[in-house]
C-alpha cells in the first residue's frame, strides 16, 4: 500500500525509470514486508526553471556552475544543479 | 475547502476532465456538506514511464499485456496498465 | 490507477470518510471507466492553523466569523473557515 | 528543510519563476529562521483543463468570462480563471 | 535532488523508518547517480480511516478480513488492509 | 489560484504559522499578480522520524549533532536537523 512519489528534474531515460521502479520496489518490499503488487511509484518531473534550492533555480545554478546540457536541454550532470556554490551559501 | 489532487495516466480528453471536475465536486459537496465554490480539483498526469505498480512501469505492463495504444500513444484501455499479470504477482 | 489525495481540515467522522471513499470511487469509476479496485483515495487532514486562504488561517477566520467549534475543537460549520469576509477581501 | 510545492496554472515566464523562488525563499528564511540553502521550492504547473474550482475547469471559466489568452494559450489575466461568476455560485 | 514522498499507513517503528530512509537512499543513489546528501525522503502517515482501495477504507477491509491489530491499533499485517477480498472485486 | 503546500518538521508555533501564511501570501501576490483570496497555503508537518536527508532521519541527525530539544520534543534549532555532518557526507 505504500504510494511513493518522486519529484525530480526531467530528463532521465526510460531505462533509468524502469530500473528505479524495480529497485525501489525491491527495497520497500524488503524493509516494510508488504506485498510487491501493493507498491505504487509515481514520478513527477520538473523543468530546470521549476526547482530551486536556496532561492536559485536549477537552471540558474547550472549556468552559474558552467555545467553542460545535452541535446535535449537536460543537464549532463544533475549534481551540478544543486551543488552549493560559494554564492548560494553566502 | 477540500483540495483534491488526482494523479493519473495522461491521455484523457477535455470532455472527460470536465465531467470529472463537475461530478467529483457534486459528490464531495453532497458527502461533506461544503459549499460548491470551496472545492478545488487538480489533475496531475503522468506518462506511462512514470507510473509503476509492483515495480513494473505502466508502459512495460501495457506491452506485456499486448494492449493497444491510440495515435497519441495513450492506452485504449487504461485498465490494461494495472492488470496484475501472473508475472507481476510472482 | 487514479490515486486521489484529499487535503481537508481535520474532524470529519469515520462514517463521513467511509462515505467519501465509497462515493468518490463510484464517481471516478463511472466517469473514467477504470476498474473499481484500481482507485486509491488518501486523506490528509490539516489542523485549523495549517490551512490558510488569502493569508488568513482557518483558525483565525473561524474566530473572526464567530463560528462555533465542537468539543473536539473542530468547526461545527466548515464553510465558516473559508467564507470570504469583508476583512479578507480588503 | 522546508520543502514547498507550488501548484499553479502553466504559462508563467522564467523571470517570474526566478523571482518567485528568490522572494518566497527570502520570506521563509525571515519567518522560520531556517538556513537559506535548506529551502527547496518545486513548481508543478497545470493546464487549464486540469484545474477546477467549484466543478468548473479554468478553461471553461476563462471562456465563460470572455477572457483573453495569449499566443501560447495562457490567460492574459490568471485571475479570470477563478473569478466566481454568478453561475458558479448558484 | 530527488524529493521522495512516502504515503503509508501509520504504525511503523522508528527502526523501520530509519532503515527505509537509509536503504531507499542507497537505491536512489545507485540508480540515478546523484549525490547522497541531495536525496530527501518524507513520510506521510495515514490512519486506517484515511486510505481506501476500491472504495473501502483500510479500517473496514481489515475488519472484513478479520485481521488483528496490535495494542496501538496498528495492523499486525499491513497486507491485510489491501488484500482484495471477493466483495471488493465484485 | 496558486495552491502552496509546505512540508516541514513539526513544532512551529501558531504565531509562526500565522505569520508564514500572511507573508508568503503577500509575496506570492506581489510576484504573480494574483488576487489575494485565490492563494491557499497548506502546511503538512512531519515528525523527526519522518524526514531524512542523505538517508539519515532528522531525529538521528539531531542526536548526532548533540542538539537540544524542547519540552515538546521539537528541536530548539531546526537547522541542526539538516546540517550536513562529516558522517553524512562520507
Amino acid at each position: 500500500m505504500p504510494i511513493i512519489q518522486f519529484n525530480m528534474l526531467e530528463g532521465r531515460t526510460t531505462e533509468m525509470k524502469r530500473e528505479l521502479a524495480a529497485k525501489v520496489t525491491d527495497t520497500v518490499v524488503a524493509v516494510l514486508g508488504v506485498k510487491r503488487e501493493t507498491v505504487r511509484i509515481l514520478i513527477h518531473e520538473m523543468g530546470l526553471q521549476d526547482f530551486s534550492v536556496g532561492g536559485v533555480t536549477a537552471q540558474d545554478r547550472l549556468a552559474a556552475n558552467g555545467a553542460a546540457v545535452n541535446a535535449a536541454g537536460a543537464p549532463t550532470d544533475y549534481n551540478a544543479t544543486v551543488l552549493e556554490t560559494a554564492g548560494a551559501k553566502a
